[in-house]
């Protein structure tokens, strides 16, 4: 318990993302927030008193002391957590990365980069292999990686195993989105309170790229996202086409039978289960399974034929955390174990 | 105000679609409700007393003073409604036609009957020419005919047009539909708040047929529904593929400027408008789209490419009006208008 | 039908409150909006392209092609509705008053001010006569009316037939209020979503001065504020005392023949019912209750005994239409009715 | 961990406070369920086959395996949780009792009874004390206790330290209560949804009695019950008025300062903290606070004055944890920790 910790600083803490950063961290076995970092209006103050917390019960006392930072290299900490917008991203990310920090991000900003990983690590743990390229090419003593869009952790959560069993050709996916999705404040909730909303700006765009760089692959994909008025918790409706026949049993044993790599579930934050296969004919459903592995499990079920493609399905995850800051914590760990940032003994 | 007017029975008076056909009754041009039956428990009591009312206000008071009835044939009325759920309605529907009446029903159970006209008077209004068979071969002085399935209305309303235009081949629709759609008390309020559930018992095996059935012709659809936290209205995410090559532009052209005949168009029920195109990226929206045209106008938004099939688009109407009562009333004076049913001078 | 109508400019009209004003005033038999404004940054851009609008439906034809325009003195009308904020109403009310407008506002700024009538015209209609004193004063050619704050119309609405009957001593009042209350964006989805917030800032400061004016009298209130997620309709739980003794029985009967003036009742946004008593135990509720009467009309139930005071209750009412926008329209019918302002012929 | 455990039945296991039951018993360090009863229909299946779970994920396994069994003595256990409806408890619950089990029930029916214990352990522990009269007079080798309804246990859980401390006079409480209150159908979605409903069949009269039997003592009180759209967490809106005259700062200090006794505190299913303070001005919330200590806190804010009695406040607890299942526990516990039940060795 009392084992030294990686010092660890958060950019953009204030922010939705960044008190879920905050959270997640609050007792972690190898890092510790040291730093906090927000923007000029809020710097100086204690993040205790700063921030609008909209986690539940109050923010942990060790970080609700410490005194918000700018987003600017000289802050302590090996790691910077970036929970940045994508303009500030652009800017302060590679400063931190040139400047030694690792840099592990959830801004969509650099996820398309060719030699930055944008990783599942359950699914593409060798996306760490661009490192080396990386800081060769932009001189950075640091790093930078990337978690994907808090959808496409579903999509290709779920498309990864099925691919590399069957060979996806086309996709379909609808999505139900929830609203901690867009931040705070995020959606108004005269636009929430029972409603869709059919269109979230830019997002279907990045199903496609994401999922192919993730895959290192690329096939078909057809999006139609919707915000819906629940508050954790992303629902998709799939259909899939395969390179060949598949039935809905061959495809549900192949979801139930992926393992991640050890090295992989062996990590703090990986759950127990990374996919978990639902029977009952109505789950999975983000009230009673978001929650699954503290938020990092994804959730399959229905798994049914389809008239048009080989199967339909549903898959549903934690958007902020398995899907937004649950999984930056797990880059983090797997660049701990794979020996990119040291363990202080 | 005050010409005589066709005198109607409501079967299953007391339930949710009951309530809403005794609301859309309210002030009728051509209908008055003069008999509501229920099932033997309120018999003899008062439909005011009798009630759980779940629509606006209170129950208008010709309706309230009424006594309920059983629903057997000899009920004073010329038309009845039928908003009977499957059991009920497959006993009881036939004895009315039988003996004279008209039965109008939203029940599901006699739907795909070869000799049932299965209607949306904007789109197959000469499916009444079923009713002579129908008569004949059953020996019926009345007749029966049907109205779609809910989300059946929202995706034939708008699929109807292009097919006509294009001819479709594939349909992908996964359907955000609302807790009113389960009736009262239907959905339990713990499945319902801050949740999805992926799933309607029975639901997404009716589609391809019965649009089949108003299409008088058939396509591969592939159906994922949902129930979301909304009260009225069915919105839908399409994605469709055509025998040709057809571009957005194209298929809003076609739905811009699709006019149901003139004859329909005209009935007391019908909307100004069957079709809506929206031009704001973020529309339909339940919220503010389901009561367009009194709750009978199906909204049309985002027509876009699709990446697989030809287009994209969400679809949405309000699922207890246009998708239910409103539209056993259209059916209903398309009877009349058609001479089916004479109105009294 | 085509009879000229007072010409109308509405302050603030891309808002929530001045959204509302456009749909109220949409087909209004006296009245005719012919000019909107709007901040700097939305002056000279046609009002249906730079309004978010968020009504059902789309904006009416006629005030969509309207250009936006300066709030200030010079545009046309004889009518100034103000929709705007306190910062903006307090600057910008006078100079419109001062030129000759009529304004009727529904900012909270001026409800105070001694020689403002602040005015629900079936309660206290005679508080018009301030405004001679007020245009005297002020040397001004036009005048300045206010409605009150949303849960005020409310509670004194409902207090006002009782104090007048028995003397209200002390009232306990408990709000449930409606999100639309915020205005737009107004409250994040994250805090109304499955969550009740007891806290509105500013607000139960309000209920007891303005209650106070209105009836011409004071009484101990103790207020007790929340919002919930409702989409229209501000419910209050209320326990009254008077000065003597009064039973359920005689407080009902006080509301249920509580008729307001004919003057009043023949104004064209005055409902068919000013008060209406639910028996249902169950009533009033928000999504049954809050349209009654076009949302004019004011919902009263669960009259019972109350173990402190006298009696127990439910009141409710559209907090956007009969606490908003819907009373702003009400006051300028009076001042027309009363010869304030003068219809065209 | 493997110490063994005192065993246990849960008599309505399948019912939603039943469930909650199972999921807070998983992994209790001092009791293994052993037994699950059920009604005649589902007797002889498995728990995990019967159930329609409607908590998080699955029931546990061990659980899940057990097949269901009459609600009649015979059944392995020493200690009966009963989860039953109030028909069934009040036949049921005594014959379990007079065959020597220790029955800890959720049941409203007998928390008057002047010999069962009403128990908030930390608040009347020494209500254990009945006991011994109950079991003499009943013939009882087991013995019955009472946790009291979900809104008692946050109204007597505020209210204790403060009547102890100034003594109590006067108190209005307004509700706002969570759906899974209603347990499972429970309340229609349609009713929920957007909505509130100012009405709960007999729970505006249990406050004052329940209450009173608690603190030993008994006041004026003044109930509005309200049912609105959230999950999990009553919120109660309060005024108090004591015996002599007390500020908000007072009142605070009291209830920050309050500690249950050690022996409660240390009871597996205590909180840290019993109550909590908290000190933003929009706190406590039932999404952010209802599940602080697991569920087992209550949370009190907004402690300011009142215009009619002395203070004001909200205080907010999970209804179906501290307010139902985690009562039971604790009720338990106490029954263990005081020698009423053996731990075996």
């Amino acid at each position: 318990m009392t084992a030294p910790r990686i010092p660890v600083a958060i950019l953009g803490a204030t922010g939705a993302v960044g008190q879920k950063l905050v959270t997640l961290l609050d007792g972690h076995p190898w890092f510790e927030v040291i730093s906090v970092c927000a923007s000029e209006r809020n710097v100086g103050r204690q993040y205790g008193e700063a921030v609008r917390w909209i986690e539940p019960g109050t923010p942990p006392s060790s970080v609700a002391a410490l005194v918000l930072q700018p987003a600017r290299p000289g802050v302590a900490g090996a790691i910077a957590f970036s929970a940045l917008e994508a303009t500030a991203a652009t800017e302060i990310e590679p400063l931190f990365a040139s400047a030694g920090y690792h840099v592990v991000t959830n801004a969509r900003t650099s996820r398309m980069e060719p030699d930055v990983p944008l990783m599942i690590p359950e699914i593409n743990p060798d996306a760490l292999s661009l490192l080396a390229g990386q800081r060769k090419r932009r001189g950075w003593e640091g790093s930078l990686v990337a978690n994907p869009n808090c959808s496409v952790v579903v999509l290709a959560g779920v498309l990864a195993p099925l691919h590399r069993a069957f060979g996806i050709e086309r996709v379909f996916a609808a999505t139900m989105q929830a609203v901690s999705g867009a931040g705070y404040p995020g959606l108004p909730s005269l636009d929430a309170l029972g409603n869709v909303v059919p269109f979230i700006d830019g997002e279907e765009e990045k199903f496609a790229p994401e999922i192919g760089k993730i895959l290192s692959s690329s096939f078909a994909l057809s999006a139609h996202v919707n915000r819906v008025p629940v508050v954790d918790g992303h629902t998709v409706a799939l259909s899939v086409g395969f390179e060949k026949r598949v039935t809905p049993e061959e495809a549900r044993e192949v979801l139930a039978t992926f393992r991640p790599p050890a090295e992989v579930a062996a990590l703090p934050s990986a759950p127990d289960a990374f996919l978990r296969i639902h029977d009952a004919e109505d789950r999975p459903q983000p009230r009673l399974d978001a929650g699954l592995g503290g938020g990092m499990t994804i959730s399959v079920g229905r798994i049914r034929p389809c008239p048009l493609l080989d199967i339909r399905l549903v898959a549903l995850a934690h958007n902020t955390v398995r899907g937004a800051a649950g999984a930056a914590l797990l880059n983090a760990e797997l660049l701990v174990s794979r020996g990119f940032i040291e363990r202080p003994s």
